[in-house]
């Protein structure tokens, strides 16, 4: 594990006391959230795709199918970024100036290596499905020889890394706190609604506990 | 207005059936996120940067501190992605393989222009404002001209964009349909908490409607 994950291409040079460098709160966010945002270039156009990872140690981990653009630039070892963001709410302070949104994001930055090693590939899409759905993979049907020819994945090494998190209420200048509005945080956070059952004819009715009590960080 | 919004660079390859290429599609997409993901390349290394937003008409606009590396960046005029996910449920197959996310994406390629009209400056900063929190502009104490300064605002013209969309059950092959596992859908939303007024003195007590009544789409 490298000691520092800070570099000159991820150290913040503004609002650097929102910048965080240590692993515990990078592992934490990218723990938390679902979705990251891979962004590429391809022909001189930078692309930015959302997709599903998982994470395990100092390995980030994203799939898709063998035949998709990104994983087709991605294994040709072109550098990438990986982000992800938790959008936590919304900062309503009394100048519009001041307005902002709460948030921990993370920015990884490397390059995608094709996972090919059978085993490690495997394991790297249980921990993808355990990423989104802890306790799915042991009750599904698992990959079978064509399912995981046709899915790439890829491993980013999490060596060049940094977080931000704004937390709190807004910062209002002083000549501005007798402004007459309501001022503060209005908090968002992304709650499950109730299972929807597939109509197709077969599935077991019993709702399972970890769909039934999901939460983000699992 | 363009009559297509679909180019070689936009059009899917794999999955067509999930691709949307109109503009109320798009428009819809783009008006109830929140955020968007921006990628750019500086010195070889993609960019991915999460930053607010706002529409008009066939024009995106975002702002940052005209410090911010990705202003800088952008403000080149260098080929820009931005790129807007809503996450709208886990898609829970038999298999693993058929395991999904149902989501509501947008791709916007292109180049970012600065904003310089002082006119165009201040109605697009109103126009991120509003889409964030409609209602909340006519309330606070408006820019001052120190603030315009420090702020830069882009324009991205929607030229070239397609959005992608999947909802619905897990597909299934036939053959898994009697696996012994619960299969549908968690569906997901932002929901927001109760607002959390700012401990500094002097903000207004009542909390407005549009606080209140908070919601995606506005």
């Amino acid at each position: 594990m490298p000691k520092t994950l800070l570099t000159d291409r991820t150290r913040l040079r503004r609002l650097p006391d929102r910048g965080r460098h240590d692993w515990e709160t990078i592992h934490r966010i990218l723990d938390e959230a679902l979705v990251c945002h891979v962004g590429f270039e391809v022909d001189g156009q930078p692309y930015v795709i959302p997709t599903l990872y998982g994470r395990a140690g100092e390995r980030l981990y994203i799939h898709g199918s063998a035949a998709s653009r990104m994983v087709k630039g991605l294994e040709r070892g072109i550098p990438v970024c990986v982000t992800v963001t938790l959008l936590d709410g919304l900062v309503l302070a009394r100048s519009a100036f001041h307005h902002s949104v709460n948030y921990r994001s993370v920015l990884v930055l490397g390059r995608a290596e094709p996972v090919t090693d059978a085993k490690e590939k495997w394991e790297s899409l249980r921990i993808i499905s355990e990423h989104v759905v802890p306790g799915r993979w042991a009750e599904v049907r698992e990959p079978n020889e064509r399912e995981l020819a046709a899915t790439s994945v890829l491993r980013i090494a999490l060596l060049e890394a940094s977080a931000k998190v704004r937390l709190g209420p807004p910062k209002d200048d002083e000549e501005d706190l007798s402004w007459p509005v309501w001022a503060g945080v209005l908090p968002l956070c992304t709650t499950p609604g109730d299972p929807v059952p597939d109509p197709s004819g077969g599935a077991m009715a019993e709702v399972p506990g970890y769909v039934k009590g999901y939460k983000r960080p699992p």
